[in-house]
């Protein structure tokens, strides 16, 4: 196990995967620096949870960056999550099918500032909350995925000059919705900090009506565990 | 040759291998579309070059991109470039080192914001004016860098899942300072326009001392055309 003082970098959204993520982490040893980005969403109550959960669960520091992506990612091929124009959807879509709520190559973005940051820390591991099984057709939420990004990564550095390899770790890849209720429990997160809906209102509280709010809501039916979301409809 | 309508994203400093980047782009026809990142550079004359060279040469779009690194990217491991504690060095340092202009993962952050544009802009088309032959060191201007950006790229976005194949052009990767100057002048770029100084003022007259003007005005002598940098010293 590495010592308390070998720092990772955790990208940390405020939603229940990334809490997850952020304390296998720390359940793991590493002085976790959580970092979250601005991006241009819909609302700003997934931030506030980032920042509570940061807290909660003992990173050293957490830093939200801000990246204004929203004026570029409009028309038919942007994203639900950033312009205002595009619903959200409500109903499963078909299939295969990728949903509104993509936003283009969001996770790449993310995952860089990542390196960047890691490098400066002399931190060779990252942290992400990919999920490719109850995931919602996200294409960069798959282990080849995140295994390319790890191998173009370890090419990007003077630290990889040097010799330092960047390990991606994607530790709740493989889980169900449910699993990851799990884990997060027995790690003591309380996901009722968390916020994992699209359209979350100025309080957090979720719609119930999203893919996002969908998701989660069967997950903790499936793990048998009682559902600490607030719900708007409530 | 591709019609007139392709998009394509070209990565815009507004130093001189960028403004022979785009100028290559427009020669083979596409639409182009700069993007310019102020990511916490020491000046902002080189964001003021790129917008005077997108219009010069004929872009359709030029969008400049807001990313706060600066407080993240600071310490012994941050950048000259955006650390006002580091020195920006004007003596070439020994073969093999990486100097203190490395901005960490600048380019994958850059690359990637272009890669999210591309794919909302329907563009197949990044071009990025890496350079691995006067370069100064960065790992990230390496050809094998750049062919694995362009692997994870395709495996990271709902349009390669959907078939299409993004291609990550660097044309200048392998020319030197010379050859880029006498393609760039085959091409209409006016490189009195340009700015590659790291440390210039606020008029945009380059120090000449730092490597960025070492390279450049080498460049310009091995080529033996008249250098139309304004120098500060001058």
């Amino acid at each position: 196990m590495p010592s308390l003082s070998k720092p990772a970098v955790v990208l940390l959204s405020g939603g229940m995967d990334s809490a997850t993520v952020l304390a296998v982490a720390r359940s793991q040893g590493f002085a976790v620096h959580a970092l979250s980005l601005r991006y241009g969403q819909r609302h700003s109550a997934e931030l506030d949870a980032a920042a509570r959960v940061a807290r909660a669960l003992g990173a050293v520091r957490h830093e939200i960056i801000d990246l204004d992506l929203a004026h570029l990612f409009v028309g038919p091929r942007g994203s639900a999550l950033t312009d205002r124009n595009i619903a959200v959807p409500t109903q499963p879509g078909a299939t295969g099918t990728i949903p509104a709520t993509y936003v283009p190559a969001r996770n790449t973005i993310m995952l860089s500032v990542a390196l960047g940051w890691a490098e400066v820390l002399c931190a060779n591991d990252v942290f992400f909350g990919a999920n490719a099984v109850d995931y919602s057709g996200y294409p960069d939420c798959r282990p080849a995925y995140v295994a390319a990004f790890e191998a173009m990564a370890n090419l990007a550095t003077k630290s990889a000059i040097e010799g330092a390899r960047l390990h991606v770790h994607a530790p709740i890849i493989s889980l169900s919705k449910a699993e990851i209720v799990k884990l997060g429990m027995s790690l003591g997160v309380d996901f009722g900090m968390t916020v994992s809906c699209y359209q979350a209102d100025a309080e957090g509280r979720a719609c119930g009506q999203c893919d996002a709010c969908r998701l989660r809501r069967q997950g903790f039916i499936d793990a048998g565990v009682p559902d600490p979301t607030r719900y708007a409809d409530a």
